[in-house]
């Protein structure tokens, strides 16, 4: 496999039992006697301390486990798209009670005091933390979801409203703001305005399904044939158009007023950029490994935009969940068990999953942690 | 010299006598005798017969002659920021009589009926015609303003304000639209707001003339340190950076809320994305020969933005003309005859002009035609 090992973990943590799905190192490591357990934190007076019960796993999950943005702090414990039940809440802590149902997704601090933040952009602060994989602001390392509890900073920790299930509702906090955010800020949220999806992945087929409870007009733009039917089907994209097929891109020129770019591959913009309209905008969510290229004549004629977007605000993101909620927008999930996460990640880089996995952590990963942390 | 000549050419047209100043090739030729005189347009119904007295040389003008953007239709009158006054108009021209002072820009044609016109958007209109090297819609080839005359219709001609100068005012018919519209479009003409302007010539000095007048913080980004005091002291800037100077870059860094991009030649663009705030947007109106590149990660964080803008509509060109009038904002100018084109040409390749040479074609381009043209 390409892909590194993820082994169980368990440990009793000063706030009680933990265990996780702990990435050591991008080596085959199966961790059987912990020397250095992961340090945990316990619930401060701004915290809410949460019984995880699903965790979604997210392509970025993947690049971060095999350290492909350079950037991995080994031990890493994987997930931010994290949903499950309040069990404790700090003092100074108003919104959640236990019992609730909540979610985690991709950030867990952040200055809390710029103008980003002041305004509900904590995802813009250049103070954002991470859910994992980071280093917060008291020196302590960050640790995700593939785990069965995490604390979290009240501000960071949403509402699952009622009618949002919790399994297929987790990716929507990642996918979901990611996509929501962009459309949002780029006009691309306006009944009858007609918007491209690049890619139907995890984060594509959640843009057409909002896209879609808009009341937009929908063109699904992919490199695989073999999505069209599905497209078309059962997520009621308007069009679908093969990247590859020269004639169905001319088709498609200068249709469409803008697209969410899900795509993480390296490919040329410049015949993508010209399905727009004048004005239209390409909304980058994915992160490809290589720089960009496009040719000037590209953005200048027609005055478009390429822009870029990063998951998306606290306050948008309980927007994006209500909104959800109310339109009966889910993600389309394969919920796997907790041992079958190595494979799920194998699968993943084959883009073999339709369209997000998301581990029951709360039935599943428990289940026999002595055995495998012994 | 390394610019390709522009000669005299002087013939009794149906409407009178039209004299300009034509490239004929690339290639060194002084004509001296006309074998295939230029077409001339005479003033149809919907048509503005214009004397011209001013034209500004715009950059593009000589990457058109020396046919850097492979387009060249030989030979090229250039010319798209003219000023002069109206001679003769149409029967169903309502906007202006014999006499008006008035100016033409980029732009003499569109299809006048798709969305993008009936919005005033007739630059981005796929049918939008050239001011000259160009074929418009009835086939014949549009020339531009080293020309003593030119007839256009009347949608694109706009009207000098009173305290508008010919000469200072003819440059704005290009460089100033250029820069007016992205900075009207992407929020940068807001108070209080600061934006950055790369590149100090013909378009960067009017943007941060514009960008006083709005009341805002104005950087101006240059290689050329050079331009330091000029940039502060005279124009009025609030800071300077040089380009190439890390640290300087290095403090200057997520301070501008937008950059108006003027330089056409090729530069890394990832530290100058550095310099904006979150939800920076840095636009294009320069246009560099080879694809601009981006690493992703430097749109995606912080939601940045990268865009291309292409002149202006004719209704924002008024506007931007009117509004120059009152604020008192007109081009540098260095006034020159018609004999010293080429050598403008040449100075112009080196960035040897404070910042826009224009041409008195009324005093100078008919003065000894006659010679010129045996």
């Amino acid at each position: 496999m390409d892909c590194p090992v993820i082994s169980r973990h368990s440990k009793n943590w000063p706030n009680g039992a933990c265990c996780s799905l702990v990435l050591w190192s991008t080596k085959v490591i199966r961790a059987k006697v912990l020397l250095n357990p992961l340090p945990c934190r316990s619930t401060g007076d701004d915290d809410v301390a949460i019984k995880i019960l699903f965790c979604g796993i997210c392509h970025s999950d993947l690049h971060s486990i095999k350290n492909e943005w350079g950037n991995a702090i080994y031990p890493i414990i994987p997930g931010h798209e994290i949903a499950g039940v309040v069990t404790e809440v700090g003092k100074n802590v108003t919104k959640f009670k236990a019992g609730d149902r909540v979610g985690v997704g991709c950030m867990v601090n952040s200055c809390q005091a710029c103008d980003q933040c002041s305004s509900g952009f904590e995802n813009n602060c250049p103070g954002m933390i991470p859910t994992y994989n980071s280093v917060d602001h008291d020196g302590t390392i960050t640790y995700g979801g593939y785990s069965d509890s995490v604390v979290v900073n009240e501000r960071f920790v949403v509402r699952f409203p009622d009618g949002m299930p919790l399994d297929k509702g987790a990716p929507m906090l990642c996918a979901g703001i990611t996509v929501y955010s962009p459309m949002k800020y780029h006009g691309l949220n306006i009944p009858g305005k007609h918007v491209g999806v690049l890619g139907l992945g995890g984060l594509g087929h959640v843009a057409v399904k909002f896209a879609k409870a808009f009341g937009m007009k929908v063109t699904v733009i992919s490199s695989s044939p073999g999505k069209r039917e599905e497209a078309l089907g059962r997520l009621g994209a308007d069009a679908f158009v093969v990247s590859k097929n020269a004639d169905e891109m001319k088709a498609a020129m200068g249709t469409v007023d803008g697209i969410i770019n899900t795509v993480s591959a390296n490919m040329p913009l410049a015949p993508l950029m010209g399905l727009l309209k004048p004005t239209g905008k390409m909304v980058m969510v994915g992160l490809p490994e290589k720089p960009l290229e496009i040719p000037p004549f590209n953005l200048i004629m027609g005055n478009k935009t390429l822009a870029g977007s990063c998951i998306g605000g606290m306050r948008d993101t309980q927007e994006m969940l209500d909104l959800a909620a109310k339109h009966g927008v889910t993600a389309d999930v394969e919920v796997i068990g907790a041992d079958y996460v190595n494979t799920a990640m194998e699968r993943l880089a084959k883009a073999d999953v339709r369209y997000r996995f998301v581990i029951d952590i709360g039935n599943t990963l428990n289940k026999d942690s002595t055995a495998a942390s012994q």
